[in-house]
């Protein structure tokens, strides 16, 4: 089969296209054509600083986790697919298990869902990563009707979701963004828009919360951007984040009586840890945007798998609005 | 009526038993006649630290948070007690509420609840702050049937009643302190004991839980010894803590998707935020007691209204076992 494989770490010219044996399904498993896969910042930072990350693949690797496709066999054990159905889920990309920029991918059975049917392939595989982590996070903050919920970059690749996915639990949503074009899309997801390049946090917690603070907020940003949230909590407020490297400075987390949850939602493909609860998120998720509660948006720009280094050029620059996917 | 009083921040001697107006009911609240109340590691911070601290009273202040009392008089629009009530609560010592530390006393009545039947006014008054601390801890970090729980400090005020409130909840519970004493102690309350001093983190995860990680850990010590509580967490695990006033490296929270709850129990009080939910607690916990899943460990030593100086003394020698109660 083809399939995109590095040889070594490095930038997005490390990337070259290869032939592999087609895998061979294995109990628990499906093995599935691949339709379209999307790129993730965790592919990027792989790929750049694979060596420093022990989670990171043996080389040659083959990269990408996300994946829309098709069944094309059954392994022992899995019953709940058959040939032909088409699925989607984010099963591969790292440790010992083969990514997705390839015709064909082995995936865990209980990593992954049938495909919402109203998606396309390039739309579904824009979903997975970052549907999981918002939903993951939201749900762990305990996201409720009515609440007040932050989501700092809402116009990101996992902002833009869990926007949607706050409205869909009922909350009142507000979001972060740093350009027009951003604002315009948060709004156009339902949330009021918030520039956090203009605006104080002082400013917009008064502004929107009578200065009482958010309920919820989903710092997709984090890093150092935490502090900002804490800032802008309610008193025993909920914050989630996907970034927690840093040392930081929680003294505002004790008087405010804060809890804090990072999502750090690669630990089911790491550690064969709560797998199942992954396959179960994404069939949960398959529901809401059937019943049209949530829909990935796709950036513009169109790749096939030749061009995954361009595709990884396109989500660096910034440029990007919605989702980078690349066809098979 | 008598109380004792101080006139400025600092040591124990700085109380002075004084006479003061008896409170007059107002509305929302109960006037109560305090039997007794017992010392918090707080109520020593406002009297030493009082000035660097915005909710501490004004001068000169009557101290102390926790007592148990009979109802005297009852305030418009109170619907839940009568004049003869034993209560129990939380309510007092600090920005402009009176402490306990004195004959009379005002509480807020959504704030106290029915003083357990099974306890004298001497235990009663020993449970407020610390059982609804571990109540929030144990409950925001899901604690639940089956569960390996960790509790930091395990003979400690907060300690001991996190120990019997997680075997409540059906979990299996250990518990760290540092000399026989105290390990003992956790014994007799249901945990296994685990000797900080002589055992490493590595030590105990491997021999409690086959190197997997707490799946929740009470850090009723917190501060820097959240790393050990980090390090001791399973994937995905949950820690709650009552000191994070520091700057802490998350990263380990991160890779292990951690969540953390800082519990600020004063919270209620400060900012008349929440304060149904502390009343609430304690009739929870009054059931539990009554149904002997909970009994607070009162320290042997007794002391009455004008030894309070005497009381911190004891408190703060940490030679204390359970609780340390003023009789007035």
């Amino acid at each position: 089969m083809k399939a995109m494989t590095i040889r070594d770490f490095g930038g997005p010219e490390a990337f070259e296209l290869s032939e592999l044996p087609k895998p061979e399904v294995k109990p628990g498993h499906v093995l599935v054509q691949v339709a379209a896969t999307s790129v993730n910042t965790i592919d990027m930072m792989i790929r750049q600083m694979g060596k420093d990350l022990p989670f990171a693949p043996a080389l040659p690797a083959v990269l990408g986790m996300d994946f829309a496709g098709t069944v094309v066999a059954i392994g022992d054990g899995v019953t709940e697919y058959a040939v032909g159905d088409e699925v989607y889920g984010c099963a591969g990309g790292l440790g010992e298990l083969q990514g997705t920029l390839a015709e064909y991918m082995l995936a865990d059975a209980r990593l992954i869902a049938r495909k919402p049917k109203n998606l396309s392939m390039r739309e579904a595989a824009a979903l997975p990563l970052v549907g999981i982590t918002a939903f993951e996070a939201l749900t762990r903050a305990g996201t409720a009707k009515g609440q007040r919920v932050l989501v700092h970059g809402g116009a990101g690749g996992v902002g833009h979701i869990a926007v949607q996915l706050a409205r869909h639990f009922g909350a009142d949503v507000y979001a972060t963004g740093g350009a027009d074009e951003q604002l315009s899309m948060i709004e156009k997801l339902g949330a009021a828009g918030i520039n956090y390049k203009t605006e104080s946090v002082t400013d917009y917690v008064a502004k929107h919360t009578d200065g009482a603070g958010f309920d919820v907020i989903f710092d997709t940003v984090g890093g150092a951007n935490l502090i900002n949230s804490f800032d802008a909590a309610a008193l025993n407020g909920q914050i989630a984040t996907t970034v927690s490297l840093l040392e930081l400075d929680l003294s505002m987390a004790h008087f405010k009586g804060l809890s804090l949850h990072v999502v750090f939602m690669l630990i089911p493909m790491i550690h064969d840890h709560g797998r199942a609860v992954h396959g179960q998120i994404l069939g949960e998720l398959a529901n809401i945007v059937e019943a049209g509660g949530l829909r990935p948006v796709v950036d513009e720009h169109h790749f096939g798998l030749s061009d995954a280094g361009k595709a990884h050029e396109r989500l660096a620059s910034g440029q990007a609005m919605g989702k980078v996917v690349v066809e098979i």
